[in-house]
């Protein structure tokens, strides 16, 4: 699955985002997971790159997927869990691979528990707010990082 | 499974309810989960309404059975993981169907840190303290809820 | 007032309830006082139980009915006095009569210090959000109680 | 008790207002009750408007007052109650007439406790620290806001 | 009602301590009411002092007792309103009459929230602990104070 | 500027105060800076009285101002400097003339940051929520507090 | 020392009260530490009782004194150790003798840090702010506790 | 400056950022605030958009500007004002413009003050950690807005 | 799987100790977990115990462990759980077996989060920042407990 | 005192451990101080190690114990010292030898206060709530670490 | 200005600092500021020094300041800043010259929000209380300091 | 010791400052304690004033020293007693002196505990993180103040 001179992107999507589109549009935005993962796949127009995609509704599969996986970097969407798993911060600690964490919501704006990420301080940057954009413009940014090296 | 002009009841346990009856009897009564479900199978003597029961012990397991059910009334006792699960709560913020939290013991006697519910202002209302019939009450209510639309 | 081997069930409405109907409806719906208290006395088909519906504004007065009115069980709704009263408290703690505490709105959905009750502790269980169903299966937990003696 | 056409204003007094003038006057100043209230009816030369005052030291009466009287405008010093009443707060919100909080003293140089106030974000605005003149200059607001209507 | 050469001692009693006897006898103890009357008028053998006792469950009332009455010293046990009540605090600093509080408990074992009085800080002492004593120790201070006059 | 046996009152109109009118109308109502600045000069009809009206962005010009200017009264609207400002705190200690604040909203129903004044214990006074009346009012308790010396 | 038959009360005087008289006397009163303990001694006209005093500003010689000294009661001014010592604490519930705690000083008046005892909750009683009578009411107790058993 | 067809953004660089590249090199890295300025001129090929730069020190000039020039999209670092100004959050509000916050290190690492942003609940979103990719991928964030309007 | 006689004894690992020997050695040390197993199974020469070890990462799994399994003492290493699951926690409480928490690292070194645990008040013991030997000395202190009965 | 190849383990028993046997059985145990003291003496039976033991009451004592004696190993249980002692914790800072904090109690079971240990972070790791057995584990523990330097 | 083999150090009065004999002289002294420079200028009798003295009411003139001026020792005293300021802590980050911090009035004698400095942990050393003389001591640890080099 | 004219000025070295050039010599530097006191003999050259330094790790000696030594100025290190003691505090109280607080490190650069001192807000001032200047300085503010008696 993918060149093996190739860099690897994993893309890893927390819980609740199965329902994209459908829950709460006017904070998640109107396109689905689907649309969401194509644009992911279709973003990157160059060979060096393959991208895996993710989902679950598990923190200890999360754990799991960030630990057992080869890959050479990692964007997150800690959903939920990024406010309460000490284990997937963890589990970055632990395999300290570069990461990007990105929320499709503003969390700033939202309840006071959802502004304190138990991630942020793990992981390169943080970007939220812009929708599938904090997807795309992640995937940039990775791309940028991976050719520095 | 269910007529289908039949309203349907979800019904979910959180964690370590599998073991009422066992389970510090004092606090929780001396009913098993399986009595406990009996008295709500046979509590609604009406053909409208059919009720399906889950339990399980994984928070992952909770939001993926309140985000990939069919039902129109929920009655959730999300035990351990009320006070922690920002999960659940997103997940029953994404579905947005109408739902009762029910507690077996009153959580505003126990340890300080039950007293606060990460569920409860997203739900309808709750009900605690009032062991079995924490449930058939919700049930009840449900029935009235379901009547009235 | 009352046959002497029934069981006498006291309801308290705290202040400002007098106002039900006209007060923020969205919040407290749409019924009276009146029509509340109606349902309350027709809701029971049984002669076993005295139902006495009481209501003041004056915590003073709501701590004088606690203490010096006989009754078998207790269905209050300190309303505001909920989140200042030591006074209802401790009338409750030394008159120390089984009790439930309801509340027509969902208190876990309003504002801060209204997540706070001085109550909760110290009676059976709690009933909040369901509207007028909230006193109506608190009434049926007080009958299921007091059959059970 | 007063023209039918005219407009009339409550104001009311909490607990311990009636010692003015022998109270703390580094705090509260010289001036009696009376001399206060005097003030008050004579500040408005107008026979559009028509003054009530009322001053209690029970919490209860304040309720009953605000919910069970009629008028147009209210001006209170809930004092002491400013601080700890959620069922003065229930009363406007209930009644929801257009109301300003006025003190004679500047609270925010008091105990921390007097700084926080249940009632302010519930009313159109808050005068303090003025002496007499915060009532006066209260009645002239309400004066404004009345005929704007 | 007293020689005019006596000095005269204020007793309140504040909610709930009408149930003396009666109210969680392991904390409060086994006396009544009439009963710690009784003591308290038969505890100074002079006609130096004339005192007088007052019970009432209104914090109103309270407030009324203190700044209507005259008397030379008072001992005021608030009770439930120790902990809530800015207008009793405010009474106390309007009339400004030496003061001493005392309860029953010692209520630094009790709940957290009773382990903060309003009042404290405006009163020469405090004697809790102690049962019946605490308020015959606190008459005694009284006769010393007024003696020293 | 002024003749010398006048009375001078300052007015100072702190941050974003320039964008009165087009700022979130809702809050801040729609009438101008200019508009409120000719409804304060005309506010007054008495050769006693000079009012000089200063607005800046800046808070080290807002110290500068409260300095480095002569006048006997001081009207301050420290906007957004309200809740973050200790320089303009120790201006107006250092500098010790009659002062008062106000604020065209009603901070009190605003952000949790923007209900902790620095300024309120170190003024006179504090007027909220009135919109341009809060300044009219505070003209007049300045004319009232002058015209006593 | 003393009539083996007699019960033995010991006082405990902490840190900094050999300087009583000299040390803050608006605070402390103008006695010194000798004036104070002759009263103690001269208090109880009764063979019953052998007054033992110890003062010391060594938190862990109290600590020898509580637990290597034979007593019946024991009162205690742990005066600056009141707010910092557990080891007292735990020497009091390692030994468990009826204790009451008393302060010259209503610590209630003073700094923040004062207000908080890490004693009150584990001895019988507590008196403070009136000067000597703290300890000779304390005294008193102890005789009635004492004769009691 | 710039074609009136033309779309504007403007691009503020807060206190201290004039220090780019001799600054904590290990915290914001080596380039300078001419290099990262010459990137976000080159970065967008199209002559659809005009950039405007600008550097200040001062929290009032940052207001001043946020509020007087006239641009269609906003990029901020607020740098250190970002966790202290209300003034520059007001003038945010007060404009009203689409904005996105940048910052060049992940403030999520650093002391405790730095995660608190007063400015994020009130622009679209936030990125931050990337370094000088913070910015560009801010502007293509801004470029892929102002082509959906 | 052991003889029926033997008494059993539980160890669970929870999520990212598969990670031992690779996750950060300066603070969990350069054994893997295989190697740590195998000195567990080894540390007991006696055919009284047997030894069952399990590790996850999930949450759930580890509660269905503990309450599924038939054992006499539990060694647990809830690792980042430790601070989050109240599902664990009442797990134990619920099957209310002898149990010892162990950390292989310092808890009290680290962040602040992780020096809170909902685990440590519901077991006998804690043991921690010993490495290997947490594990070891946790077994020996089972063997002693286990006798002992 | 011993062999000048031995390697020496100091042990020092904080405040009110010379009570052992008679304090709280319930959460201590019956063993008396020299019980502990002779399984300690019996534990190692080597002639390698050299073992000291120390008691005392004074905070001081146990600064200039740690701080003027030679040894190559520190078993502390600074019993109440533990939650208030900065000199404790300063004299473990400079001198840096290795040490094992052992309790008796499981701190994490007792008051909130007991459950911060200004220790814990300076010392290797920590055991607790295992009784006589803490002391023997960290005995153990010392001698692993003495035999792998 | 200045010999270029001079040792040049800067001192920085921040705002209000200009009021000094005017400004609460109780706290700050009657010495003027010009006093002040005066003894700073004939202070150090010695041509290895050159003196810069610098006052200004803007947080942004000293961000100015301290980074855009040559400078071999900075004497800052930010005064209101001292408290509010993220800007002048990061300029000294930035810059990274030997600073001491020096206050006129002691700061922990004074408002809580007084007793938290911004600068404090950035800066070499703290001198505070000394009214003129925490300038001038400030000035020989500086010529201390620089000798050293 | 010393003739009757001179000023004395008494120099405490709080608890663990024995071990200077020892303790973490990077916080307290490589000086011994010898070599300290050496410096502060010497550093005054003249006939007017005596100084005494006395060192000890004891609270209550401490206390001891500070209320029964004559002395004119007090120059106070009390180390970790700093953070911890209120019996320091109240000696300091009780005797009165003018005293000047020093700390060899800047304790705003180490733990959150070492930043609050129980001492600083009864001192005339406070100086720290300049080594052994710290304490030359304070000698240097004691002869300016005792001169100017």
């Amino acid at each position: 699955m993918g060149n093996s001179k190739q860099k690897k992107i994993l893309v890893i999507h927390g819980p609740n985002l199965h329902l994209l589109g459908k829950r709460e549009p006017g904070i998640y935005g109107n396109f689905s997971l689907d649309e969401l993962n194509n644009s992911l796949y279709n973003h990157i127009n160059s060979k060096e790159f393959d991208i895996e995609i993710f989902q679950t509704n598990s923190e200890g599969e999360i754990v799991e997927k960030i630990t057992k996986t080869c890959y050479d970097f990692l964007i997150i969407n800690p959903a939920a869990y990024t406010h309460t798993s000490v284990a997937i911060r963890d589990a970055l600690l632990g395999i300290n691979k570069p990461t990007i964490e990105v929320h499709i919501s503003n969390i700033f704006k939202r309840e006071e528990f959802r502004q304190k990420s138990l991630i942020s301080d793990v992981v390169i940057g943080v970007i939220c707010g812009l929708g599938k954009q904090s997807y795309l413009l992640g995937l940039e940014a990775a791309v940028v990082h991976l050719r520095k090296q």
